[in-house]
């Protein structure tokens, strides 16, 4: 039973944790939380599994060091190649993005045919058919590495010519198969929701793990909440450029971000 | 005067430094040339002054203690921000990218309207800006981040829709400002050449700094060439995934890499 009294650690490569941060703070509004996220060596996405599985280990001892009950790997790509790595070596509970993120698609497609979309990691990983095929083999999964979604993202093009001529050419195949939902395996592409939206059409689901995750956050800490009243408390740690986190961080929590720690690992 | 038996080194965010190499080995066909990728931190151009100069130290330090007479440093992003740091750190030559790409743009251009396009953190550091003015103060320059040319370069699309219609959105101020050149202020985009000769239009020379670079390094030796007859020995370092170094290096280099280390420092 983890100890109440200690944070909830997440990591991401970046600033996309920050929507999982989001929903485990609405569930557990009095926990404490310390979130990494590695902007340094930003993006995982386009990495090796070795070295996605090195920077993860190197997040996560951070995070331990610090004091934290549980781990959330917020970041797909190091949900897909290092949760194994480290839930075998760490002896809090880690939670990844990927599991709870098939289990929400399951739960949506009514057609037993699903989409995923990430970066070329968490695509080459498998991670998501693995997990889908856990909970229905028969659900039909379809794949697609997105490259050039995170730029976008982080470049604020989320909408005009751009992202729309980008997303319509890693789309297109999509669209043939008749699916009725499609994970958006990454953090980063819930901000292009409208446009992936407007290419997949109406009758497919767009679906993001931040509130699954949330939820197997919340029944493992359900026997141990944090037994304070007095609201949730952040630490935030990048290791590079903290106040163009701040800046950007802000649009995805909704309020202002007071201090962002700058870490060297 | 450097040691003639050693090597020169050369590093990069990644594959870019390639072309640099590859006219080094031209003009200088008997030198012993150790190339370091550091493919697990790239890109370089998203990240902040203070950390492009931690990286690039430590590329220099691994490339001195394998024993190097002469520093290139291919990257245009690590020679705006941390040239002058190594300069003043080492105590062999050092050469940047961004001195010789302002020489070869100030030659080319006769309206003394040029273009600089580049990373985020290039640009930023207006380092291209300083260098022009300091040949030629009278040039005007007109500066532009395009960090969605990088991504697009290592995903391969360098011809159709995408990349046009990118390049496009990035380049259309440029092209009202009536220049007669433009620096390419960042190894890859000369993979991106034919769209944006395409945009500029043929009264625009474009400029990499790749020859004129080469050029230096030839001078900066003149006085002590390698002596061994038996032409260019490589060696090829890298942080990250060596053998999709040693496969896409092939297109840069235009034959075969044969090995490639994988470092992790």
């Amino acid at each position: 039973m983890p100890n109440s009294s200690k944070a909830i650690g997440i990591f991401d490569s970046g600033l996309g944790g920050l929507t999982v941060l989001s929903q485990v703070t609405k569930r557990l509004p009095n926990e404490t939380i310390i979130y990494l996220g590695d902007t340094a060596r930003v993006p995982y996405g386009t990495k090796s599994a070795d070295t996605v599985v090195r920077y993860a280990r190197s997040c996560a001892s951070l995070l331990l060091s610090r004091g934290i009950k549980l781990l959330i790997v917020a970041c797909n790509t190091a949900s897909a190649y290092a949760l194994e790595t480290l839930r075998s070596e760490l002896d809090i509970p880690v939670v990844g993005v990927i599991q709870p993120g098939a289990t929400a698609v399951a739960a949506r497609t009514k057609t037993r045919r699903v989409g995923v979309i990430g970066t070329a990691g968490t695509v080459a990983s498998g991670a998501y058919v693995r997990e889908i095929h856990a909970i229905d083999a028969e659900i039909q999964v379809y794949s697609k590495a997105c490259p050039l979604f995170v730029p976008l993202a982080e470049e604020g093009w989320t909408d005009g010519d751009v992202p729309r001529t980008v997303a319509t050419e890693y789309l297109k195949e999509l669209t043939t198969y008749d699916i009725d939902a499609l994970v958006l395996g990454c953090t980063h592409y819930p901000l292009l929701k409208r446009v992936i939206a407007d290419i997949m059409g109406d009758g497919v689901a767009l679906v993001d793990s931040a509130e699954t995750t949330a939820d197997t956050v919340s029944r493992l800490l359900a026997g141990s909440p944090n037994v304070k009243a007095n609201g949730a408390h952040y630490h935030f740690m990048v290791s590079d450029a903290p106040e163009s986190f701040a800046r950007v961080g802000k649009r995805f929590l909704g309020h202002d971000i007071d201090h962002v720690e700058w870490v060297d690992f």
